[in-house]
């Protein structure tokens, strides 16, 4: 099968199992699970939830094992850009071409949907994991979702992110921005899977690597389309971070030099699996498809 | 020892082991750490950590078990706290006197450190669970912690106490909000502590009973103190419910009837764990202070 074919058949398939996960809209609280849901089924990538059942399955693990935490990761998500996108944080009025969730339920239901996700996540990982033959290892895979997430992760990022508007800031405080703000969740979620799937020390370093890299790179290929991107394809304005006066790499180092980063780090994404499995194909094709994307 | 004494001795102890588990305040995102912690250590009753140890010990369990699950619940209160103080919902310049985290970090921070607490609530509790002899115990005391934090606990009982502001509520729509707002995470903590210390089904039911009992009265002396409570020992201006048009136990059936009904339930919490041990001591004085308090 053609690659971007099966890119959209595996964002199909998370689209179904989110659904299946979403909570149900009822009770005197439904206004929080519309607000939810409408924020899960703003489309999207996929990514992350693709990844995870990916390194569950790499390693040889079953897929459904993996499943609450594909789910879950995508509810985490989509917590950080709820919450990114209010008046207190970007001010964002559109997400992929709607509006935003405070635009639709308002700042109060907004702040607290994104709370809610972010806990339903939990909810999702550990209800599911209960009573299972291996709880230890279901604890240690839902650890490393809540270590990437948090002040060591994406919400540490994301700080560093918000106090760095209208400044320039130094590559090595960039670097922390990307690690944590991006390529944190990437890796938090490939471990988790790949600790499902029952991957030894070796092959969950192995997948670290990967994650790292394809998290750094489409970080700086985000960045890029931001100045050279096409505003139909991408859904959304360009030019926000020369805006913004944000420091990237494309500002930091220009486009040229940007790319070629951007590239040797999806080589070297692809060299540290490329010996895990002929599984690997799906991975491998998707680093390519990270760098080479227009959207 | 008297009382009053015990619960200050046992409030000292959880600002301790609140301080020994906070993060420390370092690296480029150390503002958000700042943050986190200012509130953290802006006091407060510290009822659920306090509930937390108790329901492990009365059912024979090792405190020290505990004691990760009583940290990560006075981090969920404290986020649900910033949260809630924010322009976006309640708008609230002061806490306990101080000023709340917005006021002094700015709405984008104190947004981002009430999740950042919420999400190191849960890293807290699953990494000192890891690699623990019986893993499916802990995995299920943190379930419950989660469940009663989310939409079918605090926070749904929080969308329902937003949306009903300057609105007359059904009984049925009170109760909904004090039992998920307040109780729940009462519930959540006191079950959380009990399994951990290896509780029975009917020891875990004795102590859900009084759990939802006490916090219900909690809620209901609450909304009586805000009609008839001394501003100076409250630390807080009285009067907001009447101001904000706030559906309460006192407004819908009066002062008297509240203070009937928030002992029968205090009365009923103390039959339930009267046979537990010789240990349900303090919490049948506690049930006793929360009817009786004046703060």
């Amino acid at each position: 099968m053609e690659f971007k074919q099966q890119l959209k058949e595996n964002i199909n398939y998370i689209e179904t199992l989110l659904n299946d996960y979403m909570p149900k809209e009822e009770g005197y609280q439904n206004t929080i699970m519309e607000a939810m849901n409408y924020s899960l089924k703003a489309g999207g990538k996929r990514l992350r939830p693709i990844l995870t059942l990916e390194s569950c399955k790499i390693v040889g693990g079953k897929e459904e094992d993996a499943i609450p935490f594909a789910v879950a990761i995508e509810m985490i998500h989509t917590y950080s850009l709820i919450h990114d996108d209010l008046p207190a944080l970007d001010n964002d009025d559109l997400r992929r071409g709607k509006p935003t969730n405070h635009k639709v339920f308002g700042d109060a239901m907004a702040t607290l949907a994104g709370d809610a996700l972010l806990n339903y996540a939990f909810e999702v990982m550990l209800y599911s994991s209960i009573n299972k033959e291996d709880s230890n290892k279901y604890l240690k895979a839902i650890n490393e979702i809540a270590k990437h997430a948090g002040i060591y992760g994406m919400i540490g990022g994301q700080v560093v992110d918000v106090e760095s508007e209208n400044k320039i800031i130094s590559k090595d405080k960039l670097d922390f921005i990307h690690l944590n703000k991006t390529a944190a969740m990437i890796i938090g979620c490939m471990r988790a899977g790949a600790i499902i799937g029952g991957a030894n020390d070796e092959e969950l370093q192995k997948i670290t690597i990967y994650a790292k890299n394809i998290g750094l790179s489409f970080q700086i290929i985000d960045d890029i389309l931001d100045i050279v991107g096409d505003e139909d394809k991408l859904g959304k304005p360009i030019g926000s971070d020369l805006e913004n006066h944000k420091s990237t790499y494309p500002s930091l180092l220009g486009l040229q030099e940007s790319r070629v980063i951007a590239k040797e780090l999806i080589d070297d994404a692809k060299i540290s699996i490329k010996d895990l499995s002929t599984q690997g194909e799906f991975l491998t094709k998707l680093a390519d498809y990270i760098v080479s994307r227009d959207r």
